[in-house]
């Protein structure tokens, strides 16, 4: 968390935004006002996944903020309410002092991530328990696998699905401080969490970055009017939910920053290991480098291909296109959650076979290292400097250094974010092909496929 | 061809442009003045491919004139010459007439793709072999695998590597009308190329469309001095290439279009197979279609971001480039070679699963259906129209044209345009691997990790 | 078909073998009476796929003879038919003049692959259609895809699936003299067909050797009593069916052979290419080497390890079976099919990827290498002879061989048996699949997860 | 290791054998006598996989023995050396004894897994340092990444490479009792180690079984004349290398084991999910298990190839290998070798992509789900206890145990044996990669293909 405001001191102009507001705060404040802006966060997403190696848990709520945005204005068009002024003054607010937010969506559903709505406890999503006279709202339910809250200021919280069955009482959309009362947070263990525990920081391989996760409980949290701005307009979940979507799974592309230093660290080990001397070798690790980078930017790329697309919406702020409005006006929406569904198809798979080749690079050693305080006892700490010694120039602790990132990423507390977030974060891989299949346009490539076959019907 | 005519005439703001010399002609011709217009080129490209199913062979050219703009006006610059302003006088007369223009890299070499400049016949790389009192150049060698110089009108060559052994006599570019005398074109040929003269439109699989490809010979062709663009400046033939294959790579896009086209067939024969009957085997075949699409997108995704990303050369014309110029500004040349590899690397592999998943839905019949003649045939065409029977309502005739587009795109004749050529063309997939390595700045990378592991050397 | 007798003579020991008759025969009519003896069909069959390069047309009536031999001794022991005699009287037959048998399996259907039975024409399975009074039986219906009848002696009919819902006229199996009257057989056109009639041996790529296949129509075909060997079990049709997938499946190891072949025609390209030139190229070249090796192999692997496992039949024959029975008896029969569905279903996947792999180490030229008739042209042989060479050492014709060859495997004719026929035939990848579900014993393996998690239920 | 003695008390036939020393012992101690003892060594190898869910660390010893056997008589053979009797008579008193024998091959080599042999240190490699007058040697240097010694009785030691340019010192193979003085262990680390030492047994996963590698040092360790096996005989060294390989690349057939404990997993934890209730997701949950099944099944069926295909070495033990001895006995050796990379090289990989698959099934909470503690806290337990509910008449208990098991493999304690080890165990992946090239023979591929396309040279 800290990484995103150094950032915005060290380079204003990737980490900084003037916001609507007129104030200068952070880049994850800001309301998107053009393509250049979506194309801006996808490069500070990714400088800071190069600067952590780990998820910094801010996309929830820039993501969030953005949705909340054009939607709020939709439902005022439609249903003659005041959410979107209430909003734009919540964000005045963020933005003048310069407040982290955070976003909750994902509801625990009573079974899991694949499962549609089911009520067998009512509170299993997130809902209004109970309306108070001064037209607040009291929020019972749990959120699960939350990122970034429990270090942010205010978190908004959205429905957790398309709300077609169930009643009003979950079509609920507000902000709240993230120590209002009634709110319990319990923290999701990561693999080799206690390292952090040990003295020294060698072992933990990243010492000075780690995400977290948290089970959000609300067991009747107060919400005053001011700050909600959905409530029972189920006609608009579904457009909220998939203008979320489209924004956060393009976020995905931080992930290439994390590859970046996956790539870092497997070229490194490779030259401590002493790889580069013997040259039909070093031409074979060189080409797995080359497919780590390879496999990188793809995703990288298609991130890139939606933020370039943005496109205005009614309300004024952009959302994530890829097609030219003017060539297609009609299939341009279809397109936004397209491309999102391909950049996050690509992160569910391709972290996977880049930390195969980084072990594989690392030697089996990843593996069998001893751990740090072998390296203070008496007896073992000789022998380990005598038998680990890699190339020369490079001290045993160095090499122990890359080993430990390594295993950070691939099986350790980073390797949640790596690995397992990206496949399941803003919807696991089946949830993309379900949005590919309702939006790849069958009728019309089988048109196309049946002029040049000479199909007539 | 035809097609990218009659695209312009259907949609004129897709298919044509009014170029610098202010008149509208087709698009192909255009000097992109801006990165919107380098998206508009990829939205042509793959809307072609769309139309057609193979290659239309118009990209060459269109990649060699927007790469030769720049470069004429940077040796000019450097060296005092006057190539620009010739060059500005060709593109004129095209675009005044509405031309097509080919274009001419690849030199036969002596031997193969992967192999370095050899000179055992000073004809193996298209030379001057004799320079006029005129000022005019006289050209012999041989270029191989020409797309589309068979049916335009005039073709640009160009050097065919970067040429630092070679003498100044191969630094050559010029324009040549493709009639021009000592020109001899040899056709090469394709898969199944028999078929389009037998009777009938079904077996050929797609009648209306289909690439070529020539070895297109010189033996001693005239070229005037106006006509001439480049010629001895050795220190610029790295630049040219690179920048026509910053565009060209670019331009395989087109095969995302290709790809609508079998993602279209796979779903028509499924269906027609009556795969949709039963429910487990529906979804089945459902999951493979969308891999094809999500395959055929992240063609599409990765050549978009990089026509999205363009910047504006010296000369004032656009390259595509991939990164914002004020974030990044000593990288942004980098950055453009490096997203043209990742694209066509995708295109190097992607297709031939996609084909493989087409076949797939099409079951054996693909490749066992008999003949048109057989269906003509007393005996045979009774059994044939009672036994291939699919489901309900689809003609066995309908049937057989889905079959046999399938079988035209991935062993056929189009079978060249999808596949081989998306493996060789723009540059073999080693070449883009060389490439990447050479841009994918290691140092910074292994900067990264070794930070995050708390490396100092 | 001839080179099966050929390797007879030549290598006696893997082409022939000593019959239950007492003569000596090829081995594609031997009853396996061991696992040495399946173990020795594999062999001989990857070396007749070295020796052609495509499909030899014989393991359907290998696999029927033995399918049939157990089945009909099961039939008999359990309805007190007399089946088993009847055929052992006819291979005896067979054995004794050294025939060629096929098998028809796959009927037409009237949909496709994936369908289940549904009754719209009573043709669309072959079936009884009369009764004769000395005990013979009439067919109608039509076999499709069918490898090899052609080129037969006789065929061997069996029932296309497990016939729950036909009435008993569907559960037949009996055999035939190809040239049975109320026959017909419509030929399948292959990719490239044509050129097997142009002057010339070149552009065939093969011109040695080919596959085919027919539909195969029965109207009103007699068979006489003594070949009937099965006629209205239905309780055994699936049983047939699954004996003769566990012996077919298994013999698309001779993919394997043909995978050699495509390893040596990608090593003679990329030499006669000149690529060994290069000490780097070289490396990646030998890599690419190398992924076809195991990609191949793998496939070998799989089939041989199904071989080796065979287990005696109550009839005395062998079943490819890969567990010791001593061990897992009750889970026998399940292991037969298992392995089978992993060896075939690795071969509707890597040769398409072996196919890809030497497409690209042979180079563009492989879909614009112009025909050989061109070569006989006055004005175009010089110039192709002038700069289609390769390395020194190598002539344009021989460079032009390989070439085509690696066309004629990958695009070409016996693009059908590597690639299409390696995907449907013996079943398409779903079919596979299916069994798998069916047979991976998911509750054993969940108590062996529970077990270690600590789960009690 | 307990678990290895408990089959052989419960399943005696799997799990033991009578050794040549007529004592019945642990399988895992016996010299092969038949082809059939080797496909004994690996179903008992894939029971235990299925039993631990780890590395068991018995085969390193197994396979030495076996390697050792054959070797030691063929160094007798042209040296005239005593070595065979020696290594027979500890033999029979390990068998005697029922003991454990580890084994030591790897050393530490100075840089690491790819590097030839630099001698900057003399102790890089083990070596003889002092030779005593009774016969007896002195070792130094360090053995790496060692299973297994730590909790054997004995352990052999084998040269870790051929030693060609190394002086005769270095070709020590030997036995010695693993508590000899002068031997010292250091522990390597595992990801989640930390959690053995947690009270309760959920969040180790995997409570019951772990694997574990030392770094093994060896500060003067004698070791008496009668345990020495080899000394010197440097021509010997590849031979013993490649033999130990050949038996222990096979043995990674218990990741098959390990993989049938993922396939369970992956399978309960979609049940408790309550993936099973919507037919859609149902059908792709269960291709997913499918894949699993498929990918698991092809590590064991190349091994088990090579099992079968055992064939006697002069020794009379057997070795295995895949081809029939006579048809090819040329070839024998050469494939021995070969199906061994191949299986082996699928292990590097396929894990890998069973582990994102079980991953997959499991959904986002494999990473979130809080600690155990939590469960005890009397805040957050009730919370949890509502909001984790899964399917009906599923405990959470049971749901975090089955989750704790799938994290446990793919990145905790496990994940080291099922992953890392799976691929650098027994030579990393371009170690197999290197033998493939050496032995396929790629002359005898290329006549085949030559002779197909009729090229004479």
């Amino acid at each position: 968390m800290a990484e995103s405001y150094r950032l915005a001191m060290e380079n204003p102009e990737l980490g900084s935004a003037v916001g609507f507001s007129g104030y200068r705060m952070s880049r994850f404040l800001h309301i998107c006002e053009s393509a250049d802006d979506l194309v801006m966060q996808s490069q500070m997403q990714r400088e800071l996944g190069r600067r952590t190696g780990t998820c910094f848990q801010r996309c929830v709520g820039q993501d969030a903020s953005n949705a909340m945005w054009s939607t709020t204005y939709d439902i005022d068009q439609k249903h003659g309410t005041k959410y979107h002024a209430r909003f734009v003054e919540f964000m005045k607010m963020a933005q003048s002092k310069n407040l982290v937010l955070g976003g909750a969506m994902t509801d625990v559903k009573g079974t899991s991530v694949f499962v549609v709505f089911q009520m067998t406890d009512p509170d299993m999503f997130v809902r209004v328990a109970e309306r108070k006279p001064d037209g607040g709202v009291v929020l019972r339910g749990c959120k699960a696998h939350q990122t970034g809250n429990l270090n942010s200021h205010w978190m908004i919280i959205m429905p957790g699905g398309k709300m077609e069955k169930a009643d009003k009482d979950y079509a609920i959309a507000c902000a709240v401080p993230v120590d209002a009362p009634g709110l319990t947070y319990i923290y999701g263990r990561q693999s080799c969490d206690l390292r952090a525990m040990e003295p020294g920081d060698i072992d933990q391989g990243n010492a000075k970055f780690g995400g977290q996760e948290t089970l959000t409980c609300f067991e009747d949290v107060y919400v005053p009017p001011e700050y909600v701005f959905m409530d029972g307009e189920v006609d608009f979940t579904q457009t909220l939910v998939e203008r979320f979507t489209a924004y956060h799974r393009r976020s995905y592309v931080c992930k290439a920053g994390l590859g970046d230093v996956m790539l870092g660290a497997a070229a490194t080990v490779a030259e401590y290991n002493g790889v580069a001397k013997a040259s039909h070798i070093k031409d074979v690790a060189k080409d797995k480098l080359v497919e780590i980078a390879y496999l990188n930017e793809n995703i990288a790329g298609t991130a890139m291909a939606s933020s370039y697309g943005g496109q205005a919406t009614p309300s004024g702020n952009f959302l994530p296109d890829v097609m030219m409005a003017n060539i297609c006006p009609l299939t341009k929406w279809r397109n936004v959650l397209f491309v999102q569904q391909l950049g996050k198809h690509n992160v569910t798979k391709l972290p996977y076979e880049i930390a195969r080749l980084a072990q594989d690079l690392a030697g089996g050693i990843i593996v069998t290292l001893p751990a740090d305080k072998e390296f203070r006892n008496e007896v073992a700490a000789p022998l380990l400097e005598k038998y680990l010694k890699g190339k020369q120039g490079v001290t045993v602790e160095n090499r122990r250094r890359i080993l430990r990132l390594i295993e950070n990423m691939t099986m350790g507390r980073n390797a949640v974010g790596y690995l397992s977030e990206s496949l399941h974060g803003a919807g696991s891989p089946q949830a993309q092909r379900v949005l590919i299949q309702r939006l790849f346009d069958l009728e019309m490539k089988k048109r196309l496929a049946k002029n040049l076959a000479g199909i007539v019907e």
